[in-house]
């Protein structure tokens, strides 16, 4: 692993022409409901509507002529997908996306949008595995992991960096985690651009693995429980040990728990903000007095939501 | 109307404790599907979630001790009612609020939540300006019409005034009209701020009221037949003479273009707007020809959604 606070730094130049700086928002109400300081990173307002935007743009920009000439691939349940596609198209190559068939038709038409060719697979991490190596096999076409793979958590990690430069003197951070590529990326970042922050993940209850990869020090699998259509994948060999040593602990939350907090964010923030991206506020609000105080910086994921589920959700 | 350049600045810097300098946001894709450039100032983020917060202020701050020792007073649909009781609560008194039955239960929540007492009345013109009344006659407080108002109109000048700073040599503005303040406080920046930009409305075809006024030269009755819980009321005879002199036009949306709009909002810029605040936005998507290639400003006005209702515009 050469991650390095130099490579953190180089990768958001690297990446700086191709993102948004996504703004910070406060909210007095929200400090006051959750007794504490509360700063959310809006990568729901980032390209493709989420912060996978940044550690596909730096992967892909790594990769040399040579070994993208046939083509971009991975598997992803929507929004790296839609970020690779976006790379692929930026870069002139082809791009090959391997997406369960239940993720979001947003996600989908986001893909299609930037020319992305899609292979749907049932939504387990292996089906998604056994697709992905046989378009491979195909089309020679480079892959991309979602978040086994450190150019990817590179990328990530400029997320955090950026909300520290914005937000200066946070406590605590706190990220949600499937695959971990934001967790490690986030952890990195604080450990080199703010030593003394906190890093605290939440995880949905319906698909608590890192909770049980942080207590028996392996990586567990996961299940697929939840609505939080994001964080259904399991942590990687290269993000778990990275989390291990630098992530405080994993608070899990219920789906009544993450609408709850989505509710609130978008009524007090007017924002759309995923499921997933939810988690973290909901791991706020569920533990408040280990945030008690505290400047707490808040990654607010991604924005893409099909509308058509949110009467279900606020009935 | 002793509404001028001076006094607009002056109610800029009046309120600007108070109020939010809000974003202006773009978007490519909106701008690429409007065949235009598209800058929508984004008052969802004001205080109380609404335009509505600079007029109220702006009028509150210009009464004497003497006049507001007894409350504020007024009636509104919601996001004004919301601005009154924050400002009586800025303040240090009273506020009553004189509300159509029907109004949106997150706009009553917010009147509450700023201390301000309710008093709920059939959803028409005659019911809220027959209530408001008694109130008054009751309590003594002080009147601050929603739109009928120069200090209100002043006040809402100056949301055209800091999207002209934001987003400089606009040739079209586009506001929605029901009562008329924000337009004709719009028409008014624009002639003092920005005098080549051209503004236009944007209206519900269920309460055309403005569009009919601006045909016959004098205020017609509305109708309320609209989704666009805002915008009911009917032209004042202060925002008329000002409407009628300073905008271009008013284009007319039916409901259907309004939520297919309010969708490209939440979707694309992943923010929370009112059916009314969509209107502008249905408008040029509808008569495209005429933003065609032009720089276009679009005043979202507010964010205050029952999400309750969602599930049924999105269905």
């Amino acid at each position: 692993m050469k991650i390095t606070r130099e490579s953190i730094s180089e990768a958001h130049e690297r990446i700086q022409p191709y993102i948004e700086r996504t703004p910070v928002l406060t909210s007095a109400s929200l400090n006051e409901l959750a007794g504490c300081q509360l700063y959310f990173k809006c990568e729901n307002f980032q390209k493709v509507g989420a912060f996978k935007a940044r550690g596909a743009t730096n992967a892909a920009l790594k990769l040399s002529k040579e070994e993208i000439v046939k083509g971009l691939a991975t598997h992803s349940s929507g929004n790296h997908a839609q970020a690779i596609a976006r790379a692929g198209k930026m870069l002139g190559v082809k791009s090959y996306i391997v997406m369960p068939r239940t993720a979001p038709e947003i996600k989908k038409r986001g893909v299609r949008g930037y020319g992305g060719e899609i292979f749907e697979c049932e939504p387990t991490l292996q089906a998604r595995e056994e697709t992905l190596a046989k378009v491979i096999a195909k089309t020679g076409a480079a892959e991309i992991h979602p978040f086994n793979n450190y150019d990817v958590v590179e990328g990530q990690a400029t997320c955090a960096k950026e909300l520290f430069e914005q937000a200066g003197g946070l406590d605590i951070v706190v990220a949600p985690v499937g695959g971990g590529g934001l967790l490690s990326g986030t952890a990195l970042a604080a450990k080199f651009f703010s030593p003394t922050t906190v890093v605290i993940a939440g995880e949905p209850a319906g698909s608590d693995d890192a909770y049980r990869s942080m207590q028996s020090g392996k990586i567990e699998p996961a299940q697929s429980n939840t609505i939080a259509d994001g964080l259904l994948t399991t942590l990687g060999d290269k993000t778990f040990p990275i989390i291990y040593e630098n992530v405080k602990e994993v608070i899990t939350v219920t789906d009544e728990e993450i609408i709850a907090a989505m509710r609130l964010i978008w009524e007090r923030l007017k924002i759309i903000v995923e499921t997933s991206c939810a988690v973290p506020f909901a791991a706020v609000l569920k533990e408040k007095e280990k945030f008690k105080g505290k400047r707490v910086g808040i990654i607010l994921t991604g924005g893409n939501v099909d509308l058509e589920k949110v009467g279900k959700w606020f009935a």
